[in-house]
């Protein structure tokens, strides 16, 4: 692996053992390996659409690498069918995932949530039997592009301890908000975790110590050590009001099925919320409003020593913009794993 | 003022200093001294409504004392028209607050809310130039109690500092999220800075130290002393995780109208986004999910020493089924002051 910066960024000087390609080069080998690991071209299509992205974005954990991930996973062995809409109204539908990957199941929830919003200025859209969705902002850029402000919430089987607990019982639960603007897509993507769980299992395989006040034993004891983590659990992120979001998500959880396919309440649920701001404002107002209301932010007097007051999802987005000329870095070792599967 | 547990609540064993009254005297006492100042009986009675739920819910000093607080406020000597709605669709409706104070204009908004999500399963209602609406909880379970989830915001003037800055640009920013279930209404209620700016002013009037890593000083620095933070300002909860949530309510406020009243988008603005569960799924199974992930949640194994995990809003109204017979205790100097107005 190469080298990461504070923001788990490659460097992006091509340091030896990695591979810099162009996006056309990335999808061709991303596409080629997903189809031989049984995907069709379709799902290849849409699962490459997002872990380009994110690469682009300046994530590059979350991009081709994960297509290992995938293909490991045996969820991915067990049967899956199509996506198919199984309840609907005007404004709402009811996605069964059908055991898909959340990469394809929930884009194509987000496809629906845009097709009913267009039609109805709102719409709710769920999807179960799903699982891994990747990065939230993706889906939900997706449908702010369309002039949509949208709530996204995901939850999932549990990692996460609430206070005063000794076992998990909600998931990772991430919330993903996005509005447009003026100035382009502002979104703010969040888990409600103390620490993503891939970051407990990393510090576990590397033997590393977890931050302070993030992870507990199996009886509720706080811990750094990651192994110990493993077998307990992590924190909610802000104590009380961080367990109390992450226990909403969760129930918003239930709203889109979470626990149809298995009779489990505490599995995965993926839900958006998406609405026309015309409904209570003229578009183009809000817009510029919103972009106003960033500019005042980001011209926040500062503590000495800061250079910026950071506007969510702006830096990736300007990121994006460099590296879809530049190209983006892998590491030659996914490269060559992803030739071989 | 009598003595208070951790949470804020007062003894119940009406200490020397007190009164213990009934639900019916409070009211006379409050709508008394809230017409003598004012105030219609119509939003007398609104406000009372709330105050003496805060009071049954154990939430003492958001109850009896606020009326002294609303006789006080500037806004409360400025003109006041009726509150209005100024656009709506057969979904949506934007409300002018008329500087009516919150806990009037919002439950006003909240009613607008429930009666067009009752007519299509779906509302999204705002409201701008009021201030100061209360518990948010008061008008969630109002909504909820009529079988819709409901996501609600509000976002006031900057009193929260965003990291790497030295003065405040966010509001306080609550945000509060409710659900129907077979055993009542489940409500998270939550502020998003990491102290309530009354707490801090309550610090700064007791020469008392702010917890660690809440409050900074005019320059942005890390400060515990509340005079300086009420010259700074406090951090969101939860870091970066916290600031992202503060902000999307903050948008989610120009949406309420935030802007309108003033022209200022880091203003007062108050969201109600309201659904049918039955939109998704039956909500007679949503609503036995939402009671089993309550009752998981609840038997997740405990840390030793730990009696129960809290499940959010629970406490609150059990305790308001215990001081609906017994009565509530208010401090004789409120009670005094009350009748002096």
């Amino acid at each position: 692996m190469a080298p990461a910066d504070a923001d788990g960024e490659y460097l992006d000087d091509t340091p030896s053992g990695t591979v810099r390609m162009s996006v056309t080069e990335a999808y061709d080998l991303g596409e080629g390996a997903l189809q031989r690991i049984g995907f069709s071209q379709e799902d290849a299509r849409i699962i490459m659409g997002q872990l380009i992205d994110n690469a682009l974005c300046g994530y590059p954990f979350t991009s081709l690498p994960r297509i290992l991930a995938i293909a490991s996973d045996p969820k991915t062995q067990q049967p899956r069918k199509p996506v198919s809409i199984v309840h609907e109204t005007l404004v709402s539908a009811m996605l069964d995932g059908g055991n898909n990957v959340g990469y394809v199941a929930v884009y194509k929830t987000a496809e629906v949530a845009i097709e009913k919003a267009r039609t109805n200025g709102f719409s709710i859209v769920g999807a179960y039997d799903s699982y891994y969705s990747g990065r939230n902002a993706y889906y939900v850029e997706k449908i702010v592009k369309e002039g949509f402000v949208t709530i996204h919430t995901a939850c999932g089987q549990p990692h996460v301890v609430p206070p005063g607990g000794a076992q998990p019982a909600l998931g990772t639960n991430p919330f993903c908000i996005g509005f447009p603007s003026a100035n382009g897509p502002i979104i703010v993507d969040s888990g409600t975790a103390a620490l993503q769980w891939g970051e407990v299992m990393l510090h576990a395989r590397l033997d590393t110590t977890l931050p302070e006040g993030v992870g507990v034993d199996e009886s509720g004891m706080p811990t750094r050590d990651a192994k110990d983590a493993l077998r307990g659990g992590v924190l909610p992120f802000g104590g009380h009001k961080g367990y109390g979001l992450s226990l909403a998500i969760q129930t918003m959880g239930l709203l889109a099925g979470a626990a149809i396919p298995r009779g489990n309440v505490q599995d995965y649920g993926f839900l958006f919320i998406t609405f026309d701001p015309g409904l209570l404002i003229p578009p183009d107002q809000f817009n510029d409003q919103v972009a106003a209301l960033m500019d005042a932010i980001r011209a926040t007097p500062r503590k000495p020593g800061v250079d910026e007051i950071r506007i969510p999802s702006e830096r990736a987005f300007n990121e994006r913009n460099r590296r879809r000329r530049e190209g983006i870095v892998v590491a030659k070792k996914v490269v060559d794993a992803l030739n071989a599967l």
